[in-house]
Formats: C-alpha cells, structure tokens, sequence
C-alpha cells in the first residue's frame, strides 16, 4: 500500500477527551459489578471480552474499551439535570449489550483478533464463546433493574431493547448484503443505522430520558443521536479502508481484503463507470483478494472521490449532532463535552 | 439395534393430556401476535422456527411444538386463581426462549432435523440463525410488557430472566462436559435442573405469581416445577437412548452416538467395573461411533440397569411434582390437570 497518500491523521493516537476520563472510573465500577458473581469460567471469559484481563484471569489494563456507549449515556443524563446514578443502569446495559453483539459479530465474521488480543472465539472455541454472549446480554438484562424508579426502569427498558432488536435487524441486513455489488447508499445508510447506529442513538436519548421527563428534550437527542450514529460508523469504514495499522490494529484496506460493504465500496460503486466500475466487480467477485487487488481498488475509490465523501458525510453529521441540542437549555460544560465528543468521533484514529 | 428389548410404550403416540388442548388456541394466536409485525425475512425465519410455515412462507399445522411451556405457565396462573390472561405474556416468552435456545443449541450440535425438519441454520446458514435467534429473544423481552400490572411485569420479568440465565450457564456446563468421562450423577442433575429445568420451573413459577401473591403458594410451585424439570429430562434422556424412532424422530441410541452425558450414560458409568467399564470408555472414546458400538453400549447400560434407574428416578420426581403441591389450595380440576401432565411427562414417547 506505498500508493496511498499521507493519511491525514498521525499514526499517533488522537486524545481522548476529557469526559472520557471523567466517567471512566465510575463506569468501570458499575461494569464489574453487573459482571460480579461466582467464579464460573463463564465470568472469566465475560472479563476477557470486556478487555479486563487476560486468558489466564490476571488483570491487564491496556485493552479495556473506551466506553462510548455509556460516556454518551451518563453526558446526556448530566446535560439534562439527572445525575450519573439516575443513567448508570442504562450505561452498563448499552455497554454490555455492545459487548455482546461483538461477541457474536466475531464468531459471525471469523474475526481472529480485537484490541490487538485474540477474540473470544479464538480462545474459546465458537460454541462456548456463543453461550457466553448470550450470558452478557442477560447481564445487561439484568443490570437495568438497577434503575431506582419504577417508570424510568421500564422506560429505559423498552428503549434499550428496541435499539438492541434494531441492532440485530442491522445485523442481518449487513450479512444480507454481502456478496452483493448493488447496494445504494441508501440501504447502506439503513443498514448501518441500525447495525451501529441505535445503541449510540439509545445511549443519547436513554440518558436524555433518565434526566429529563420533557419529550422535547428526548427528541432533541434522539436527533442527535442519530447524526453521532453516522459520525461514528461513516469514520469507522473510513478508517476501515484508509486507517493506520498501528492505531486500529487492522491492516491498512482490511474491509477492501474483506470485501465489505462499507462506505468507501458502496460509494465508488455508485459513482463508477466503465472500467472502473469493472475492475472493482472483478475485485470483490474474487474468493481472495490479494494486495495488489486492495491497493488497485483503494485507487479507484480515492479517485472517485469516496475518501473524501465519506469524511464530508461524517463531518456533515457531527455538525448536525450538535446543531439537534441547539434549541434546547443545556449546561454549557454538557454542551462544551458533546462538541469535543463530536469532534473527536470525527477525527479519531482507531 | 435387533438385540434391545421392546419398548415399554407403544410406538404410536401416547395422548396429549386435555389441558393442551385447553389453551392452545389462545397461546397459538398470543405468540402470532408477539411474532407478527413486518414481513421481513427474519420474521419468516422465525415462523419456520416455530413450526408455522415452511421454508418459503407457506402455512403447515403438523410442524408445531405442543407448548409445554405456557400450558404449565397458563395452569399454575389459573390454578392459583388467575386468568390465562394475567399469565399470558410470561408463556409466551417462555415459550420464545425456549424456541431463542433451540435456534442455538442446534447451531451449537450441529443438529439437522427437529420435528423431521431441516433445522433453521441448514435452511439458512449459521450466521442467519445465529441473529434469527437473538430477534426471538428479544421479541420473548417484549412479550413480557405486555403485563398490565406493573408490579407483575416486573416480578415476572426478573423470574424470566433468571431463568433464561440459568438455562444459558445450564447449556455451558453441558458443553464444559463434554468428552468427559468422569462427570457424577451430580454434575449431571445440576447441569440439567439449569439447561432444561430452570425454563419449566420458571413455568409454573411465573405463572403462579401471576395468579397469587402468597409466597407459600409460589414456593410450593416453585417445588413442583423442579420436579417437573426433572421428570421431563431424565425422561428425555430416556428417549435419547431406547424412544422409537418413529416417535422421536431420531434414530435409536441417538445419544450414544453423539456420546452426549446424558443419564444412561452417566448412571451405567457410575455402575461400571472391569470390562463393562473399559469397553463404555472405549466406545466413548472413538471420534465415530457406529451402530456395532451403540449396541454394545447400551447393552451394557440396560445390564447395569440405567434403563430402569432412569425410569424410577423420572416416576419418584413425577410424584414429588404433585406432591409438593399437596399443602395448597387449588381449584380441584387444575389438581388433576397437573397430575395428568405429570403422568404425561413420564410415559411420553417423543
């Protein structure tokens, strides 16, 4: 891939921000709690997949995830007058069921590696590591009677739930799309809305919802939401194609070698013609595709402008995330977080 | 299999009691409606799981399971001096988890046939199944809203989903045994009073809050449903090995072919000395097991008597199940209802 430009982020990783760090240990806390219980191996391969410790049980710290789902959760429940113990049942069930859908996506997907570790499926075997997700999702279950009001607990109930069967319906259309080569941009963009957009959107308007009883509020971030959804995955194919191996621990045009219906493919295709438009049919028809076949498709793509596109789409939303709280009261610091979170969902490295 | 005595049961079918027959029109049309909604594809998958429909849409009748769990659910509700409706949306998420861990389980198994039907992920593929079967568990979350006492749904809901937790960590511990020689008629009760018992105890459980606040009468169900749990496995791990084909649909000796822990296998092998013990490890032992094999074994199991100790294990439990109901109050028609249920789960040939 020496025919790629200079990406036009670091190989450095991009900074968190700083609401990251101002949940993170309170977040971990709630995590391992809903995660406590006997010592069954079950928990320790749950613990595994949540990055806190290695094969062996022995607690590592570098491969913990950044927690997006539940910093979004707790900023959202803060911004609109809650406290983070009115949305932290919520938080942990959005992360968990996060977790569980990784889980499964991976046995799904034959993934070998996450985070620079092997998944759980690796390690475990597909069987095992099945059943496990499917034990991470009841925790989630589980961790949102944490909810202290009975009204809120089954609000926020019904809204993870249906974000997590919009989630799955999202699964299925991507693998319903693949090894297709006539995907528009408009079922990729319900695909991905779902797939990946509606825990992010839920994660906004759960904690939106345990903070605030006003339905203009909730809806507000419900907008918001969904643009941060798009930011999120838009970045996320982007970086799938055009990311530094050193920061996503993916190979530089990993989803191209996949033959992925990502932003990048499904955009070029919509824009190619000709020969163009026939080499790319005959790269992602092969069974293999070799580095030669990525780096000549990751050429046509950047020619036919998907490179940009897709940084303009996400740059296009992470305004608009913004801009949906624009019309409501908000604590200028919440407003402050949700434009760093927003700036950084579009520029991050990994 | 020339060499194994005649069954005890006939090989037609033995008669489903009445109280089926009671509810099953209002449990058919209470799960249509829990799975109706879009005609996306995962909806048709669905219905074939369920036995609705074949593999392109078109309604059957004969595919259907008999809904053992909302008839045990609907009887304890009315039994306890409940409606079917107050019980309603609990058996129909019982009944979608239990139909969520088939889905699974005959990835997990590699099982082609249920009801002499392809199973969902031979029609489908795994990657298929695997999201079909997470939709069904989510749809079995929602059916449990649909309790209009909220007190109710809560309780109801958290029963379910302990038992669905237990039912998943049941299905682990039976996988961690696998290839294993040395698991003790213990391991083996606990393992199957989580993987199936902990659904059908929920049953009863579930449907008894829902008709009766008494703590004492929930417990007594509570009681009843574990000895029901057991009857219904020990008695299907009967049929694993000496039902009739043309009953169980599956071939004699079944699980000794699949080498499966199930109760023969771990009685005789806590009988076992000397020769019959070397030969029931042997034969366990081999990647393949072919019909020479399976004669062998279970000729041994039948000689050390696991036939008829699983058998009078299965009857003692049958009677605790009516027995621990003895002290309560209950409408008499639902007593003998759930004597002839009881009865059922015992002599059942398929």
């Amino acid at each position: 891939m020496t025919d790629t430009p200079p990406s036009p982020q670091p190989a450095q990783a991009i900074p968190l921000p700083a609401v990251f760090d101002r949940y993170r240990e309170e977040v971990g806390i709630a995590l391992r709690a809903g995660l406590s219980g006997d010592d069954s191996p079950i928990r320790l391969m749950l613990s595994y997949a949540m990055g806190w410790v290695d094969v062996d049980g022995v607690p590592t710290l570098a491969t913990e995830g950044k927690a997006l789902r539940p910093t979004l959760c707790l900023l959202a429940c803060e911004a609109t007058g809650g406290t983070t113990a009115d949305a932290m049942p919520a938080a942990v069930a959005l992360e968990l069921v996060h977790n569980f859908s990784l889980i499964h996506d991976e046995i799904q997907d034959r993934d070998d590696v996450r985070r620079h570790r092997p998944t759980l499926w690796k390690v475990w075997g597909e069987r095992k590591a099945l059943v496990a997700g499917n034990v991470m999702r009841i925790v989630a279950d589980m961790a949102l009677w944490g909810h202290e009001d009975r009204e809120t607990a089954l609000t926020v109930a019904a809204l993870v739930t249906q974000a997590n069967l919009e989630m799955i319906e999202g699964q299925y259309m991507d693998l319903h799309f693949e090894g297709r080569m006539d995907i528009t941009m408009d079922d990729y963009l319900a695909m991905i809305s779902r797939k990946t957009g509606a825990l992010i959107r839920c994660s906004l308007v759960a904690g939106a919802a345990a903070g605030s009883s006003d339905p203009a509020v909730v809806e507000a971030f419900e907008k918001s939401g969904r643009a941060f959804g798009m930011v999120f995955q838009v970045r996320d194919d982007y970086l799938g194609v055009w990311g530094v191996e050193s920061a996503t621990g993916k190979p530089v045009g990993a989803d191209v070698r996949r033959k992925k219906n990502a932003f990048p493919f499904v955009y070029a295709m919509s824009k190619a013609e000709g020969r163009d438009k026939d080499d790319l049919l005959e790269i992602y028809g092969r069974p293999e595709v070799g580095d030669g076949d990525v780096a000549s498709a990751v050429e046509i793509m950047e020619r036919l402008g998907a490179r940009e596109s897709a940084q303009e789409l996400a740059a296009h939303q992470s305004d608009r995330a913004v801009q949906a709280l624009q019309g409501i009261e908000l604590a200028p610091e919440a407003r402050r977080d949700i434009e760093d979170l927003a700036h950084f969902l579009l520029v991050r490295d990994r």
